[in-house]
């Protein structure tokens, strides 16, 4: 009874889906307040990719991807595959063929804490993913697991259904009830730094622009004059 | 006595070394009973190369190549330089000059649990690298060493002629004894996945393809329905 | 008292710094005696580039970035932003903004032993980066630190207006007041390096090449013949 | 209103942690079906000490212990300091002075992701911490977090009020919804434990013990008498 | 085919295993021409013991112990049984109830690449271990492996009976057919220390009684008058 | 003329050692404005140790312990040797009978970013080590290096001279030049901890008597009621 599949879950609307994609991993973890991000060691084994899907979550056990093969049919259009082992490894667990039926389902982008193999080929049918590892280690299927439950992948909880956003800075992940309120916070960062940028590129101080000089002053920074 | 470069050795054929090229690194590993998948964070410092050769296999003083010199001349076309340390180093053991020298003398490719350098020298003469460190650090010639001895580089055993085939997705390494069955035996694969891909790019499930729906039953996984 | 910016210093001549980038980092550390490469995990976000400039140097508080806004205005055409943290941090110290302000101050590129975010936007910009890690996660604006003292960045001393050299092998510091002969040294092995190389791309052996046999014997390094 | 100090909760029952105090992690780990083991790289800096509590988790900034002093009220007897920072983080975030506030608010030990420091104090005082790092470095107090919400800590979400045991083998959380009959599987397993070391002790081999013969010859493991 | 369990093999000569267990680590190690040590961060989990024994290898799948039950038959007494994983993985493989098992039927101690539990039993029991975790979390039985084949652990190739030496310092194989004439070098070498010790504790220095000042500056190592 | 041994300097005063000494390394640290700690990885091999000294520096090629022997004769009474390598190495660089030298030679403990070995005859010898690693991995002494010049162990800039604290929370280095103040800002420290200690021991919050709360309010920090 503890090893379950879900087959359904609620999903974040497309529409927010589409709209956090079209901003990138950084401005979304700004507005959701800087939450959500991924451990930096999980690395696009692509440049150039962001997309964003909602979260279908993978428990396997290390060394083993039986339970990424069960969690296939509870795939929709638009879905991230999220895969975690019970413990850490870094075996290829996913390879062409397993992409080649996942996206047959539907899904965008595969985010895992394990290991990814056959990146020449994943390259080549740009189905992109986002890796702890690149490893030809294979694995077995011979352990229980669970598909779409809450987990913790790269540091971060993770329900199926959450938002995954993912693009060379790494991943994050926006939970489904907070996601059109996130959109919109990023949504105003986005518009907000086109102004600065302009500001910035014009050659003002951050240090004026944000108004940092009175907390220099009271964090004691003082300013010496150097030897020219 | 103890410090020896061994001259000769017997070497993987070239018609095996050339099928396993064609092949790949996940491929061949998988039909060796998957085994040989050197340590995953030895990276390829270019992208989309893919190469196999007979294993020159050299054993070095950490932060020392003077043993990388003496194994220049013990190559021959076709082989596949593997360089260990005798404790863990990321040094730049080898960089365009050497690597200038070693493809004079016919080696196809580097493979170092070690550091590399000169990597845009190396990308420019398309010279191929699988290193754990790209580092600047230079080395001395001072300390003995052995060449073409049996050795453990990136926790596999790797003994002169053994067949090493290196890609996108690392370095696997093929005992000399057993790589022309192990060819075979990945070329079935090979050719095996093409129907698996057909159908799984049509949308069966790899649950049913493999039949593992018997397996997840009697691993007391069960199917829920969610929440949608 | 202890927090200080420093407004001004020496810089390395532009002369100088000009001839150090055309040599690159592995050539310039060799000429150096073999010093100043940083730690080999801080590594380039982007593939061919190529620079030297004078070091602006920046100690942080992990997990914020005030005293990077701080530097701004104390950089000067042709400077390079060295970023340390005072433990470790894998935090995204700057991104696409404060690069956008960093480039309208003169700086030509970025190396952190921290972390780096907004990578698809800082490639499109062509200003480059050298950095322990990619990562999302965002800072504060709260602890003071200090700009333009001396400080370990990767493992190596750096002070302001210290030469940094940076390339697809990693980044190396020449101090100022050496980085003159440091040049000329570069310079002279660079030279020295073409006949070597013609050498070798003919077959000559770096063993003969560098003198390298009597040593071998002297070490007890004996040549066996193998199996064939 | 994202920054929370959470004032009370539920906590685990005092009977429910005093027995799965006497069984212990690993014991209590498999009884919870081998889930909730923390990062093993979080150690104790003490040998001997087995404890068990409810948690008051704590979320802090990187290198800032600010919300560690703003828990210390929330504490009650029995509790277990769970801290966590939003990104990795080495620092020494308790010392001595600390643990004396927390020990006056009955907190029986310390679980942190980042670091600890004084700790030969920590030790004389027999104050049980286990933490993924032993570090002098010092902290600020600036930047804020909260408390007593559920955070991630060493790959384990935590929940306030969760059981935590922890003792020479690491630490594993159990959700406070679960406890009791955690501890009920941990004493069935306890004590049939009992068994089966008086027959592993007396010679009876596990793979009898166990019935793993079959499952060795249905896996294929053949038994060859080798050169004696 | 591929997965055996080898019954029985040759060990080394037990007067030759007491003879290197009297020596330790660091002097078997440098008699034999410094080979044999494996990777550092296998650690003892207890302070003081220092054994040598006769290596029962056990190849296993990561987070699988089947094969380390089917070991146990093999043991006699005085082996050591040496565990590794065909990935990387630092779950607890072995516990209390498997080291009363192995202490049965002759087991020494244990060195396992992968993780160890119940320390604070295996401590009491005194049952020596060097392990690189120590890891509360549970392992399957549902992967083959293999029983007394040669394999990589912690770097080094081990086959079944080569002589293992463990102690404070950590972990040296000795090959079977070498270790009668590393014992002797061993002894020789230890002989020779005492000799040396003397010397060193009345204040000679080992650049004079090694003849290093001429190496010094044969190297180029100039001596410099300091400040005081 | 770029290696040199500095036959004498100026050390730090023997009764700012010995305050130093009795205060320890994370209240040293503080005193200094959190400065001077060493990378947490170097830990001690015993408990309970705390000392102070003069730092005599050695700067070595990895795997080579040749400039530890060359660096005795420079030793004095208090001394603490300071090792690093030129790159990053744990290799045993010194055991048993160099450690004798060193004691006869008036040093008092060893610090290095590199390995040690003998640890069991250095604990009985009851002869302070804090290391990176414990490795019985043998050096060479083949290759050049400096000793009393300035350098970077541990991440920190040591100047021949300054005083080195090291105890079980780790070592902190103290600039030559600033020890006597620091050492009194560190008793003041000390002093100022016992009123705080016994404020904390009856039960005052940190909070409180750190004035916390309205920090915490302006940081927008809430308190919340929970389900109790």
């Amino acid at each position: 009874m503890s090893y379950v599949v879900v087959r359904d879950f609620h999903r974040t609307e497309a529409t927010v889906i589409d709209g956090l994609a079209a901003l990138g991993v950084s401005t979304v973890h700004e507005a959701d307040q800087r939450r959500g991000a991924l451990d930096p060691r999980i690395r696009p084994i692509q440049s150039g990719a962001r997309i964003a899907g909602s979260a279908v979550t993978v428990s396997c056990h290390p060394g083993d991807n039986l339970m990424v093969h069960a969690a296939v049919e509870t795939c929709r259009t638009g879905d991230i595959l999220v895969v975690a082992t019970t413990s850490p490894s870094t075996d290829g667990m996913i390879g062409e063929l397993l992409a080649t039926s996942l996206r047959a389902h539907g899904v965008v982008g595969i985010v895992t804490a394990a290991g990814i193999r056959d990146v020449a080929e994943l390259r080549a049918m740009d189905f992109p993913v986002w890796a702890r590892a690149v490893s030809p280690q294979g694995t077995v299927k011979a352990s229980p697991g669970s598909v779409n439950v809450p987990l913790v992948c790269g540091g971060q909880l993770v329900h199926p259904g959450d938002a995954i956003v993912a693009d060379d800075d790494g991943v994050v992940v926006v939970p489904h009830g907070r996601s059109a309120e996130v959109l919109d916070a990023a949504r105003a960062r986005a518009a907000n730094e086109d102004a600065k940028r302009a500001k910035l590129a014009a050659g003002e101080l951050g240090v004026d622009m944000y108004g940092l000089r009175a907390l220099l002053k009271e964090l004691g920074v003082t300013y010496v004059d150097g030897s020219a």
